[in-house]
């Protein structure tokens, strides 16, 4: 594998003219020696049933390999032929808006044997064709798969079936989900109703994993079929996608992407960010961490990101460059765009790519140029690069699912993607980097601290490994609404917060909804400006014990003053802070310093905060490599790490102290020593 | 019946663990004497057609029986079983959205011959099972009954066949609703179109009554049902709720209550309001205004109200009890909580009750406690309570209906209560107490005044007798739109406000829609304030006698400003204001106190407003009662009345003269004379 | 046919009582000459299939003849019988929501042959009855026809059906609407998909222009029919709407006006506009440049405008008559109210006509009676009257729909129109008067500019007659988006703004969204005020010969501000400005005046601006009609044209110079000799 792939999506099929050699000649003007091809050409590929037409395909491969440019195969799965929905409608998929008429991709029951029939005989018979072309390093299985709310009849019986595994005692599901409210329960399987209108969270819950769980073993069938055919030293990726906000950001809800990315050698994301004034790096960062953490911290594929994209998107010079080596310093070993040209019809006409519909260069394209320079140069340097946070934030979909049933007050949206996120940003201006983990067990042991935001539904087990992370020496900062419910999504019958009460040593039985409540600080090392707000949610804390919980912070309410907000209390040889609300980016941040000893964090730059974003990792023979970004419009200082050279930037390269970085700048140092471990 | 019953909702069947002893326990400990149990408990009696299971019903009313504490058996039928709805789909009822699938509680179809069957057998064996049990001292027919928006197929057969009794002849029909417009004509009853779609507000309101109608009828058969096995001691109840909007408030639009309540002994509703810095008494003194109508002004049940509730909602200390007694000030002879404990699991997870989910006694239910003692203290003071109003207000579920197809200029929601509420708070602030009505007739003349908004759809017999009531001496304050159409909803072809020019002496043939438009005082005992605004719709009046009607303000604009806002006129031995916009609440309450001679007004507390709110009452032995609540956040002042004892309240029982009330506290004082009548 | 109509819609089916006699005296009095019968009373006419009823036509013909009142007969198919509805279900139309029900108007197929069997045969029926009759002057075809989105199945046969004609080879088809994109390729024209779901653009717009084109068919078939019955002096017309936001303005996206208007002898449309404080007259202008442009500039009809209307629509006084001589003053040869009465029930209870409900005299019925006299008097100087503007500005239904496919940002509703109205008002506020156009060739040399905002989707033809009108002497004010994609909407893969390059020597390759941009001038002779901002789209423009092109704003933005934001460049005779985003109405109209030798424009007053708002006519025997009107609730200034007479208003006739209007006030002078031509 090439140290670092620069890429771009490449679609000969939707050229209005013959461009393919003028496309490569620029391409490689621009050090792009990566293409992904094919993910949505199904009906160019089978213009009819049976009938198959490798025209772009072969051409493409050709060229790509005369120019030395790798090629990544997609299965052309995702969006499929009209004469597919003509045929066979059950193909189409079912959702609360009854069933998808055809035009969008993305609209087929990924569950259907129908649908999987074709799609299996179209992978085989381009994979049959194409995958002894050398110009191919690796596959990607269909793209930005989800379950597409799927509620048809196969996967209702499906579910049904699961259940019926899961309990061969309809009365202990009855139990379990709480279903004899509102004379939902059931007593025979035969009864079971359609689940899209339940109002039962336990069954909806239990639903939407299993809907997950299609996703994950559908990626799971074509790595199957993909394998058979790709060669040892081929990688087979899935290009993931996040909660779409108009940009990528949060926990996807419709993929676990931890138990799908187990079919993948090499974990693939999309990330979609603002730009402009806009652009911060914070979706970038935080979808570097999911992707890295899909397959244990190895590097991951941004295999679509924006080269111009929309309009309010169109970057501002340098921010292109600053982009690409922020992806690179969360880890990315490949940076492509979608796509190569700008579309001329239909949706994404607008979703412009590198060069726009004239195919001219173009100031995005200008850098681009920059960019495969400089990472050709540093290629070497980023060889093996590893990352190693001592921070990590825990996500859960089950958690969100849950919470996202019970949204406090009027709150809209995925509310548990908001909360992550103020966590997440909070981590992130601040510069403590974080991994992000689906589980606390023993490998937890290794971070410094973990921050657990509104875990709302989670087994005993899992609560009581978090007990014993913070016994055995770690500190936990956890949220609001954590163990409220157990993993069916069951209110415990115990006062709150549940099993984790045992190292928060707090407890509530009642909550409200804060109207302007303030929060006051109640010990001297910790400080809350006037003006922060308990937001969203308000659990009103009474310590269990005095001697080994203290109150950190109350609500400045004149009924609900006397309960506490934020606690932090000592369970064995670990401690944990409990915030029964939510609170503002700095008050978080100042917490988590806190619990790792207020600032003694190796990953925690104090130095520097937003604008400016300092990254750091293991580079080539031991040594550190260190990131500054500079995500403003104006001119920032920053102090450069001693006895490092610059490997990029203009300033020089032996220089310490204080150091201009330009606007959208970015600096890459390398320590002249092997850093300690 | 006991004087007051204290009660709580409890469900056996939602319990995860056996709590039936320890709740009984905690339930004396806080003075509850009545429990509500099985009205949404099909699917647990009745698990699969024919088969059923009474263990729950059975130990609760054991268990009861033996604490001494009441039970109301709800009838089971307005949740329906998974196999009902998997074996009958026709029950489901058929919305404009279509049929509802299974799920929610409320989604039958209540004029379904086959629904109906079920829910029969149901009732039958649930009541022979069980009506000989001595715990049982009520019944309570199925629960929050409404059409559910039905526009099914039987639904419309009945429809049709109810306007084809009405007309025999069809064109009658197409001229009282003037279906020749847009060419909706009918000239035969089998080419009567389904009316879901209709444009025509005539068709489409006596839709809507005629759906109500069906609520009518399904509660008069359930009661029929009840009948037969109910002893004679034991009331027959109902559960009524009020428009929706996040809390109870407004008339019912899917439910006539007037006549509906016809088939009970006595009448039951439920209230669930604002809470905390929200709460201000309005919702629970309109919600038992009309519960005291519906039975000729007997006490009524207050059978669901909030304990925590929601998270906004959770009581701040004292609110429960200045809830409570709230209640009792308007005539409830019941408060019963929804519900005893938090339902761990599905929709309501956070609708609280008076235990969160742990079962531990909660600042909520140390509360209650001391309101168990108190009601039982007051008991015999509360015995036969009396109220006597002299004001009464009139609403309409034909002019509501009427009013909200023509919802001036952009006006969202139900319009018809907004303005309705409007009178209501500006009444309620002000302390001059009401009753509600539903018509005007020969027993209205007992009121001192009447107030009439948006009466839009009327007979001229009604309006007549309007005129009637004002030419005998009463007073009438009757607002915009009131009059406009007939109740067919076709507009008078007279100069508006049609019938009642006769006693308003004043007429208008256009409008418009108020843009910042002032009022300004024509009459030197009338005052307004400079911020004064016509709201929402302005009628431009003109006074038909100069002799006999006054103008009391007009509006305050360049072009309109020739014309009467509000007008006073003489009418036989009585007076009509006649307002012809919106006005804030301190205008309309000016404008009762003028009508009542300037202050005179028994249940008129000058002294005391808002958030002071003084209910009085006839009790024991001709003796008032007075009721001072404080519903504000700070300690105000009261004025005790003279010569009497302070039955609650810390202050000293025989004392005069202003006195402190705590936030959110409660006085009842008792006269000691009997009350001059 | 009489120089001037004055009319009235007039329903005796609707009357709740026999008006007839009344009606007419009233309307003789109010100078209505002309009544509008008969469009919408199907059922009325025909109550059962094949029983005809012509009471009310009947006696309504033989009352107006005697009474001298002209009568147009409507055709009744644009609301069908309820019985037609349940014989025959497929003649309701089909849209993205579904099947439609009956109730609401216009909601047929009107593609369908049982619906165009059933339409045919009482148009039929009705004309045979009444054609003789002398009554009647002309023919209204159906009502405000559209094509009511219509995606049924008859619909899209018809439309595949025609796109097959068009594109004997497929792979053509697939080319020019890029449909390889996302799988939507299509390679027998039996896997036609339906298409209401495409996100194909080409294929979106390709499918709303053939919906149009079945507008344009049906009204032709109308016509047909209809000319088989009418004199040759008797017109045939119909009302035309435009595009409703809660008022009439813009472009009708499901009718191509231009060529529906060739079935029809004089040109229809319908004008509803704010009023009160929001009357501006900019509806009136618009709505009449249409209509005028549809039979080459002749009269058109206003068949309804609002008389009392909505409630925010009550006309101030002066407001009825200000509006009539609107109408006028844009070639209106008929102004007629919708409605005579105000109906009594159903949907339009608020749409109030000249009468209120109680058909009494009301202010707006007595300025009614002012406007028939003043008519009557004017009318020999309207005769002929004929309108010739300088400057025009060019419409395009494709280039709307393609821009609304790509609305930029979050911009909602229908962008275009907003666009066009930018336009467009700034010139109505600068009193430049224009004519409409849907298309740029011979004709246009005519004109001293045009002007011509978004249009998106053009051919290259329609591009190079733009560049040719320039090279040959034109004027053209070019707005952004123009010229972006082919008629296709298949966007340029030349530089942008393609074709028209040539005339505005200016190109662009990237766009974004203003984010409070200002713009700064780069010449002395074009003035910028500090606020003025770039609104919806920015190019980011360079010009490409510094000779010819001269750059008069710049965006005033750190990194956008190196690219010009409006240029105008010489080409040939001509001149072109290019602005590349929306700005204010100021620098519209400075940027026209400007084109057009700043100022000289003949229709360009630049004594008066809004409110004062001046339209020129050429009237009897070559004189000059010159039409002052007041659009403010202030009295205004306006300077008299010299040697001319004043024939409306109540200045002295000959006085010229500074002259008192007082508001909403109308001034109408006639030059004394001819005018220059």
């Amino acid at each position: 594998m090439s140290a670092i792939y620069y890429g771009v999506a490449y679609y000969d099929e939707y050229m209005p003219e013959d461009r393919l050699a003028a496309d490569i000649s620029m391409m490689k003007d621009a050090g792009i020696n990566i293409v992904r091809i094919a993910e949505s050409t199904w009906s160019t590929l089978e213009p009819q049933q049976g009938e198959y037409c490798f025209y772009h395909i072969d051409r493409v491969l050709d060229a790509m390999h005369e120019a030395g440019i790798a090629v990544i195969i997609g299965t052309p799965t995702y969006a499929i032929p009209s004469w597919l929905a003509r045929k066979h409608p059950e193909v189409m998929v079912t959702t609360l808006k009854g069933k998808e008429k055809y035009g969008r991709r993305q609209i087929m029951d990924i569950v259907s044997p129908v649908f999987l029939r074709y799609a299996e005989n179209i992978i085989r018979v381009l994979l049959e064709h194409v995958h002894k072309h050398p110009a191919i390093v690796g596959y990607q299985l269909d793209n930005e798969t989800k379950h597409y709310d799927n509620v048809g009849p196969v996967m209702q019986q499906k579910f049904i079936a699961h259940l019926r595994e899961r309990y061969p005692d309809l009365h202990q599901l009855n139990k379990d989900f709480g279903l004899d409210y509102w004379s939902n329960r059931i007593d025979h399987w035969e009864d079971f109703p359609p689940v899209e209108n339940t109002i039962n969270a336990s069954l909806g819950c239990a639903f939407s994993t299993f809907q997950r769980q299609t996703v994950t073993d559908y990626l799971a069938w074509q790595s199957q079929i993909v394998k058979e055919y790709a060669r040892p030293e081929q990688f087979i990726t899935h290009n993931f996608d996040f909660e779409w906000r108009g940009y990528s950001y949060g926990v996807q809800p419709r993929v676990d992407h931890f138990s799908a990315a187990k079919a993948l050698t090499v974990a693939g994301v999309d990330i979609y960010h603002p730009s402009q004034e806009q652009l911060t790096g914070r979706e970038i960062s935080f979808g570097g961490d999911i992707a890295r953490a899909l397959k244990q911290g190895a590097g991951y594929f941004v295999l679509e990101t924006e080269a111009q994209g929309f309009a309010q998107w169109t970057p501002f010079p340098g921010q292109l460059r600053l982009q690409a080596f922020s992806h690179i310093a969360s880890g990315a070993r490949m940076v492509s765009y979608w796509h190569w040209h700008s579309i001329h019809n239909s949706f994404e006409t607008y979703w412009k790519g590198l060069l726009s519909h004239d195919f001219s260069p173009n100031p995005t394209y200008l850098e681009a140029k920059t960019i495969g320079a400089e990472l050709a140069t540093l290629s070497d340097y980023l060889e093996d690069m590893k990352i190693d946070n001592e921070v990590a934030i825990l996500v859960s979909n089950e958690a969100m699912d849950a919470f996202n049933w019970f949204k406090p007050g009027d709150a809209q949206s995925n509310v548990y993607n908001n909360v992550f996120r103020r966590f997440y940003d909070a981590l992130y201006d601040s510069n403590i980097s974080v991994d992000i983990i689906n589980d606390v067990n023993s490998d937890t042991s290794r971070y410094k601290a973990i921050v657990v935001p509104a875990l709302y539904a989670a087994s005993d087990a899992l609560l009581q490994r978090i007990n014993h992370y913070v016994e055995s020496g770690g500190h936990a900062l956890i949220s609001f609404k954590s163990g409220f419910s157990d993993e069916n999504v069951k209110v415990r019958t115990q006062s709150q917060p549940g099993v984790i009460k045992a190292c928060c040593r707090v407890s509530y039985s009642q909550f409200v909804l804060p109207q302007d409540v303030g929060l006051t600080s109640q010990v001297g090392d910790f400080t809350l400006a006037d003006d922060e707000r308990a937001e969203l949610w308000m659990e009103l804390l009474t310590p269990d014990d005095a001697d080994k919980v203290q109150v950190l912070a109350r609500y400045q309410h004149p009924v609900w003053g006397k309960y506490a907000a934020i606690t932090e209390s000592q369970y064995g040889k670990g401690s944990a802070i409990y915030i029964g609300c939510l609170s503002s980016k700095p008050v978080i941040s100042q917490l988590v310093k806190r619990l790792t000893q207020k600032g003694s964090l190796a990953s925690c730059h104090t130095a520097h905060s937003f604008p400016i974003i300092v990254k750091k990792a293991l580079g080539r023979a031991g040594k550190t490599l260190t990131f500054f970004f500079n995500y403003s419009l104006e001119p920032q200082q920053i102090t450069a790490p001693e006895n490092s050279v610059c490997l990029l930037g203009n300033a020089p390269a032996s220089s310490n102290g204080h150091q201009p970085i330009e606007p959208w700048g970015v600096r890459v140092y390398q320590s002249e020593v092997e850093s300690p471990k």
